[in-house]
Order: C-alpha cells, then structure tokens, then sequence
C-alpha cells in the first residue's frame, strides 16, 4: 500500500522529518511517500498562505505520476483536503480531522496545541466544518511559528509540554492533539510528561488511511466530494508572472 | 493482534456471523475472538435491554481469561462502552461512533439507516453524546426489529437499500452507515445499490481498533475514561434471584 | 398518593437520608417510600457503577409489590431513568433533570455542584441528553467522592459552599444545583450562605412527581419511552456466579 | 396558597375559561385568581401586541392588592415574564416554558400546536430564550387566530387535532403541547385522539408554581432577576392621549 | 433621505447627543431626526424597564407626523424591534444587531462591551435571538448604569477601555463593540487605545439604514414581520391612572 | 470612493455584467471597477476550482496598481475573502456573508437560492465558517451550473423563481438571498413573484463597502486577519508549467 503524504509547506526537509516519523508508525507493507509541493511557503501560517498552499498541494499530487492509495495532507488548519477529495478517487485525510477522530476515541474531550494565536482561529474553523468541535475542550496557541519550531527543538518542546499541561489541568482535556505538522514525533515525550494520550495528526492519518484503504472505502462520488467538470480551468498554475 | 468483539446480544449465532463478517476485513494478523454475554437480550430494541446488555458486555469482557489488544462493541446505539473504557486500558471501540468516524472521512454528510422506530432515538443520542452529530444527515429506520433481520434476510435487505436510497435523495447523505451490528456483511450491496460509500461499523471498528493498537495509543487514564474505584461494588452479577 | 425514591446506590443509611429529607418538603398526603437496590455499589462516582446501578434500580422498582403512583431515581448523572421510562407507566423523575428544570425557572442561568471532577462529565452528559444545557452556566466538583461527603460534614458543606460560591461569583450563576443525591439537606445552609436560590433534587423531583401525578399525566407510551418487548431478556440479575 | 393568573389579552371571558380550566387541575387548597389586564389586545397574535400586553400584565400585577404567591403568566410565546421576574419576589411562570419543562419529563421530544403560523416564531423564539428548543421536535400552527378558537369550537378541535396528529407522525413527538392559553381544557380529548400525553400550559404552570410554592423557592434576586431601579421610570401608564 | 432615531430612554439629552454623533458619520443628504419617547425610564437598564421603553418607542415613531425612509432604534440589548418591524414598512434597525452585523465582517471574532453586569444577560439574549452569537467572544460589563456614564466622563472612558482590552486579550477578540447608545461617539478614542477596530452603534445602524434605503430593500411583509391586525389593541397608552 | 469588484471566474463578461448590476445601485460618487482574475475557472462550481479562483482573485487584486476604499469578492461560497482580509487593509466583503447580514436585518428567516447541490454544501459551509447559519431557513439548488444560467435566461428565471417559491412556503424564509454572483439584477423581478424582499449579494456588498468606508472601519489588524509574514511564499503564481 502506498499512501502519499503531501506536505503543505515548501520545506523538503520538514516533508523528510514528516515522512520519518510517519514511517517508523506505518503498518508492515505500507510505503509512505513524502510530497514537497513546488510552490507555496516554507511556513504556513495565515489564510493567504494556506490557499497558495492548497493549489501547490493539489499540483503536486496531480503530478505525481505512479499509482497510490490515499493521500494524507500534512496541515493542520490548511485548506486543501476539500479540494483533493474531488480530484482524487482514493480516499483523502487531513491530519487536523484525523488527529481529532483518534482523539475522540480515546477519552471524552480533547485539546489541540498549535503553534502561533493566529492559527488557532485556522484550527477551530477546520474542526468546525469538520463537525468536530464538540468534544474540543480548547484550542491553545505556543506561540511559535512552524519555522520557529525547529529553531530551537527543545525550547519549542518546553513550550508545547507547557500548553498541553494547561490544557490537561485547566480546559480538563482527556486527550492532546499535536496541531502542527512540524511537531510530528514529539508525542510520546509530551504524553509522558502529561499524562493524558497525545495524538501526532500525521500518524493519525496515515494509520487512518491504511484502514480505509483495507476495508475497500473511497471518497463519496455523489454530492460535493464528486468529481467537478475541470474543463475550462485554468492548470497548471505555477510560480511566474503573466500577462495582465 | 488479537481483538474482542462483544456482542451486545445473547445470540451465540449473531455472534459468529459479525465476527466472521469482521474477519473477512480484518487485517492479517488479526485475530478476532467473538464473545457472547451470558445474559442480557436476544435482540436488544430499547434501552432497557441496552442497561442489562451493558452490564452483560462488562462482564462478558471481564471474564475473558487472556490477553488481548482492544474491544470493540458490537452494538448501535447501546451503553457500555462508557463504562469498558473505564475497565480496561486497552482501546474500547464502539461500532456506531466508529462507524461515524469513518463515514465523516468519506464525504461531507453521513446518514445511518437503522432497525427500528425507537432506535432512531438511541442513535441519535449516542452520537449526540459522542460529538458526532453536526455531520449525520439523519438517522432512519426500516421499521425491523434486530430479530426479525434474519427472518428474511432478502425483505430485509431491500428495506434497508429503500432505507438507504431516502437518505441519499431526501436528506443529501453522501455517506450511508449501516445502523446494526445485524447489518454487518451487506455494505457492498447496499453501496452498489444507492451510488454511495457504505459503513459497516463492525469491519470500521475493527480497522480502528487495529490502528490504534499499532500507534500505541491507549485510553486516557485520566478523568471520566480513569479506572473506578470500585471495592465496594457488587460483582459479579448473574440472571439468578437474590434475596430481598 | 405513593412515590418511590429509589436510591442509585445500595447504602441503605443514604436511602433513608434522603427520604427523610424528602419527606420533609413533601406535600401533605404524599407518602414517600425508600427503595435500596440489592445490588450495585455503595457509592457510585463513574459509568461503570452507574450502569449496573440502574439495572439495580430497574430490579428495584420491578420487585416493588405494591401500587406507586411515581417514581423518582435519585441519582445525579446516573443511568437508568431511560429504562425505567420504559417499564413503568407512571411518571419516572430523575432528580438531576428535575433540578435543572426547576433552576431554570428562578433564573436565567444555573451551576451544579457536584462530587468528583469525573462526575462533572456524567452530569454534563446527562443534561446534554435531556435538552438541558443551554442555560446551564457551569458544573464544578467539590473534589470529594459521594461517601467522603459523610464522613466529615462539616468540611463537605465548606466545600460546597465555596464551590457554590464561584458559580455565583465567576460563571454568573442565578441559581446553584446540590448535584448529588446525598446533599439533600443542605439547600437552605447554602443558599444563605451565596445569596441565590439553591435547588435540592430530590425535593424537586418529589414536588415534580406530586404535580404529573395530580394533572394525571404519565410517560408517553409512544416512541423512545413506550414498553419493549422485553420476552426474550434475562430477568432477574442478581450479584453471583454463572455458568460461562 | 394563592396563585395569580394572569391573561395577556384583555378579554375577560377568556380569563374566565382559563382561570376556570386551571382550577378543575389545581391541588385542593390552592385558590387561583384571574387577572385581566385593564389594556392590551383581545387576542394577542403580533410582537406589536405582545410588548403592549407585557406592560399591561405587570401593571395587572402590580394593582393587585391582596398578598399572592406565584404569578402565572397565560400567554404562549408572548413577552413579559422576564419583567414580571425583575418586579416581584414569588415564583414567576410562563406557561409556554412550563409546559415544556412538564413535556421534558413525559417523553424525548415534543411539539407545539399554536394558532397563526407567525405564532410560531414566537413560540420558537420564546422556547429559544429559555433554552428548551433542544428536544423541541417542531412547532406547528393550525392557521387560526387566537380569537377564532371560539368561533368554531369544534372546527377548532378538529384542526389542533389534525396539527397534533402531523406532530406525532411526521415529526416523531412523543408529547404535545398545546401552544395557545386558549386552548386550555381541550388535553384529554386531543390526548385521546392522538395517543400521547398533551399538555395544557396552564394547569402545568400552576402545578408548577404550587411545587414551587411549597419548596420555598423563590426567583433569584441576583443577576437578571433582581429588581432593577425603577425610581426614574414611568409608571403607571394606561390608555389615553399624552402631550406630545 | 429621513432616517428617525428614535432612544429607548426618556432623556432628550441623551437623544440630542445620539442624533449629533449619527449625524458626523451620516452620509452627505441623510437628515437624523432623533425621537425621544414620551414616557418609559430615564435609563434602561432592566426587562421591566426594557418593555415599557419599547411601547413608549412604538408609540413615539408612530406619533411622528412626517414622512421617514427608516427607523433606527438606539437601545442597546433592549426590546421593541420586533414590534417596529410589524408596524412600518421601511426597514427598522435595531443598533445591538446592526454593531454585531458591521463587526462581523471586520474580523472573525467581537466582543460587546456593555453597562451593567445585568445587561450582559439583555444583550446576549438579543444576540441569540438575532442569531448572531456564534462569533460573539464574550459580552463584558464595566459595571457602571446607563445614567453613571454621564456623571464622570473620564472615569467611564477608561473603564471603558479597561474592559475592551480584557476582550482583547483574554477573549481574543478581533473587533469590539460599544454595547450602549449611551457610549457614542468614543468608538475612535477605544479603538486608538486597544488597537482593534470599534464599532459604534448608532453610527452602524444609521450606515446599514442607508444602504437599505438606496437598495430598495424593505421589511418582510409576509411572516413573523408582517403587519398584524391592531384592530381591538388598546392604543395609545400613556402615563396616568386607569380605572381598574 | 472606488470599490474594486473581484469576479471569482474568470470570464470577463460575467464580471462586466456584474459590474453593470452594481453600478445601478451603487450610491453616487462610488466608482465600482470590476476585475477579473487571470487564471481560475470561467464557472466555479467546486472546492477545486474554489481554492484555484482563491488565489487568482488575490492576484488579481495584489496587481491592481491605483487605490482603492474597499475589495468586494463576487463569488456566493467560493474561498478568498480570508486571504484578502489579511493581505490588504481596507474592507473585504463576500458577497454570500453579506447577502445573509442584509437579509437577517429584513425579516427573521431567510433562504438561499444557489445554482447547483453540491453548490449547497459550499454556501452552507461559508455562512457556518462566517456564524450566520442560526436564521437560515434553507440553501436550496436550482439545478443549473453558473455557466449554464446564461444559456437560457427565461429558463433559469423561471427555476429561480420556483426555487425561491419553495423557500417562502415550505421553509418559512421571509427573505431570500440569490445565491451566485451570476443571479445579480434578478432581484427584483424575483421578488415581484414570490412576495419578500430578495436580496442580490453583489448589490449587498457594494453597499455595505461604501457604508464601512463611510465609517472610517476596517478590518481588525489583529489576531486572524493581521498581515501575515509572507517573506517565504511563492508570489505571483501564474498559469504554466514549473520544473519539477
């Protein structure tokens, strides 16, 4: 089985870092293939950066050229899945929806720890469409970027260790969900020093998407997940100017 | 890998027949063990049953002599799985919040087609309780009890498609859940009749079940999912008179 | 006219508190009778006590031999009072929806006071179900399990006065809620203590059961609440080994 | 125990009627006084005509000269308790909330039958405010004015019991309330056709206010219920020419 | 283009100063001709208050002698909308509603800062039942009445922007919202001090009345807005004894 | 005061004929420039093309060389005005939220007519994300893509006014919202037939521009709307191919 994991900024590093940590949780048999797009920021952390980003995720899975068998996109509060589930017939994961489904499953409220203030307003609106959001005991912001994450790795984990322990004692929170994908891996350091389950969004996803992929399910065909008549759209879109 | 599948009936051939549906679609190196509760209901229509069939799934659960990785429970819309997470610290999967989980994936809205009248409503109130409701389109029923699915199996399966084609013309479903640990097997058909993904919460909380244990992730042992303390609770209990 | 109190948990000592306390706001003429399960748990502080609790209740109520005109469960956040609905054709109560209901008619918005923080989800859970959360401002553990609220009374009424006291002061609670059945009693003691009125369940059941029962109305026989088809559930449970 | 009962329309004989159907269901010893406000509408079926009736009903109250235990208040989906709550100590009723409270209690759902269909956005919105549209399963009108109830008593009939019935069949109630005080009285005979408990507003709401009554309770004097300066404010106001 | 203002309160003082802040920001051609009601509270700041206040509105503007493009009612959180828009058919705006409009589509979030700690209950309810509180972060008081903002100018303006920094930071809101008529005119001077924009009122409602205006647009005639039949109302009320 | 008009297609004479129907209702001294953006899609009838037109409408609004007072995105459920919110600093209006603040200001309900079902989903989840669903009667589909609304305009009249039919009677809408850019100018004759106020997005959003702008009010530089830190985003995208 072979699931792409498409990452929604332009770091083909963070893809690297991403993909790893997928892999050392992926299932015997599945190979997990990492997607940089060609266009888009090497930090996603607005509206306007995420809808770039969603047409360079997009891009970049229709350029693919092999077969696979899901998609799991690697942001958490980006736009972009809605788009790829009509595109695609295999089905498509978003790691924020995942990390939230798992998350519900394993005690009766969860909180989401993202990285700056701004994107907690992005992360609420997904689980929000979602239909998501009832059992969300919070969402709380570190206040690093993406980029910042890795600046300094084991500030940036105090800081998470921190707002996930608030969300635990204040917002009562029974699970915590990474909200970032720059923060796949640090799940077991930051359960062990809460003590709740932390859910990583990306191997949420990726195990999300094996099961489907097993149980033989793909995207709905019918109503606003169908494929669109493309036919007078305008593709490929990619970095350079135009004509005005 | 070996999991639990708890009937929440008392009918030993029910029994078999989810747990040979789920075995099919289980992943290998799964192992499925079917248990049967030694009391409760044959067919569980009410919630009355569904309180006794609880207690009967914990005890069904709590007698079983060896190790094993998750439960999953294999009724919708019943109680108990409430109270196995508090039991166990293996993940306890509940097929109808599974099977919305999964359904959620596949396209924007889900609808589940149920058995009787009266268990639109426990349907409905275990998502409600779930956090799952924002999505589901509806829930409906065939207007059959649990028992009378097996009487004829081919009346039943053509109530269930009409069941299922309403939800997907009348309430815009793009997903269609199959509301009955009975039902589990006739996703395929089902979905070849309505145009539409179809979800078996039997073969859906398997696959999670899988994935959980694969990721390591177990349930929160802190807050409403904690381990009781339960010294002075009366245990076992058995269909038998007591002395008043 | 006869209402039958019945007790979620088996201490005998609480049921006879809590009628007394009962009979104490009883109108003229209402006979108030204390009913002990035979089973269950001599506190009950989570699902898995709650569920065998309410099939302790339900065989409570069964064995009752004579004519009652209502019932009240006198658990806070318990199960039961679904099933009991069913089997039963007078009115059953459940002293902790009646308290919301009778709190939202002395004010816009109430709290509930309750035991351990792993109740506040059973309780919150419970006034999701019935339709009562919009109004309800907060719900706060005192910290003390139900049979630590005997041991040392003083310090339990400290407790939840103080508590009582942030609803009013933090959430802008109008009127607090005693949720549990064994603070019946100390409504006035409270109340005069934060300035608002304060509702004792059980009382509020009882005067809710004396007043369905002069309008001569029962539970709806039609829908979720009629009576199940109940020949094929085992019947009686007792506490005892059975054959696997 | 005195309750006073207060009509929003200024017709005397349907004072009458109500205050006559209350007593048939009130508990011995309970003595219910009709109030008829001095102005306002002989039918009320606009917000226009609501607000007037809302000042009418507390300067009702307000020249009663006699001491009184509870007020209720005999309109369904009009305003005006919200000020009464503010200006006297005694319990409060409105019997469009008690009668939900009361159909709460008697099964899952339930639905409205009112008069106009712009009735019905009252009666939502009212239902809205207190927060008891939650297990609301619809409200409906038969398309008759409150005034034209009497009309065609019998025409009435038929049209509330044809409404109830669409209630129970297509919305899936399991109680009914009558949305109207003019339809008080007529519970039995649309219960008896349509197969579930109905429930009249106003004999719930002075069975509500005498349990009320007898616990001791009163409204909240603390937040949105206390009694608000009304040092610079007009009062009395009555029909009549003012200088412009 | 004519557009009344019309207070919710009986000061003159306070409508002169309401009409000379809405006429800065009108448009060049837009004439404001504020209303004071004849009768109702010098301030508004209770239910009691907040039903007469809307008579003494709908008998006001329907005194008014001359022809008007639109009705502006300046009560924040007050009744009597509902009323005005059966009664006239140009369009009626409610300031609460139209601030809460204007500030949704400059951020993603607002918060309303209001009098009273009784009137935050108003103005969330007038917010609900406009169906405009799903992106309200919080409504806060700064604890001073109607009439106090006069007495000390400076003290309620810093109190002003003490509260609106709390909505900024502790709240995260976006945009905030000056949630008394009484507060016109300090949009700028809070918006300066905390950074976000602030939304006045008066001003909003005065501009969205204009819009309506040069778009045609007027009230629903049909529905809950439509105009009711007055015909045995008692009009006009006024201050003075009444027979009883 | 010049208002730029972002076409979310990119057919030039969609924008022009949208252009046109806001110049006629636009206030005098309101310039309306129409833009259409370089690349996208020259119907958009899917989250796909949606995402695409979302960065096409930014480059076309980021190339516009002059000043200008306020951006109106002319697209009914298309992603963007998030974007655009962060990247410039005067106001940003879609028309679908817009539409839905004017209509909520005219009657009490209000439905949407858009042109296609899977439309619907998009429409029902931009007034989600934007908190305007509670007054919502219904998004219905009149079954034309946008391009097709041009091929035969009698026909697609007819099928609007149908459509807006069913809001009126079946759903209780008191104002219907035509629900695609391309419906603009039909408002009145569509009102003419079905009897409430029909509201056109684009004429909506012009006016509320030129009321913002009026006001001195734009959007919130803090929290989600803030410019973001674009140092490291790929800009301008344009059509083409890009190595991969």
């Amino acid at each position: 089985m072979l699931v792409l994991l498409v990452n929604v900024n332009t770091s083909a590093e963070a893809t690297a870092q991403m993909a790893a940590a997928a892999r050392l949780k992926a299932a015997p048999g599945t190979e997990v293939v990492g997607l940089t797009p060609a266009y888009g920021a090497t930090g996603v952390d607005s509206n306007t950066q995420s809808l770039i980003a969603a047409v360079g995720v997009m891009d970049a899975v229709r350029r693919y050229p092999d077969p696979y068998d899901a998609v799991v996109v690697g942001g958490f509060g980006e736009h972009g899945r809605e788009g790829l589930q009509e595109l695609v017939d295999v089905p498509v994961l978003d790691i924020a929806e995942c990390a939230a489904h798992v998350a519900m499953m394993l005690g009766r409220t969860f909180s989401v720890v993202t990285t700056l203030q701004r994107s907690v307003a992005q992360v609420e609106d997904r689980l929000l469409l979602a239909g998501l959001v009832a059992r969300c005991a919070s969402v709380r912001a570190v206040g690093l970027a993406t980029r910042e994450l890795d600046d300094d790795p084991a500030a940036a984990t105090d800081a998470i260790v921190a707002c996930a322990r608030r969300c635990v004692e204040e917002d009562h929170a029974e699970v915590v969900v990474l909200g970032c994908g720059g923060m796949a891996g640090l799940d077991s350091l930051v359960s062990a020093a809460v003590g709740v389950p932390v859910v990583d969004g990306v191997a949420a996803a990726v195990a999300v998407a094996e099961s489907l992929v097993r149980l033989g399910l793909r995207t709905s065909s019918l109503g606003s997940t169908a494929l669109p008549d493309l036919s007078a759209t305008s593709w490929p879109i990619a970095p350079g100017e135009h004509d005005v």
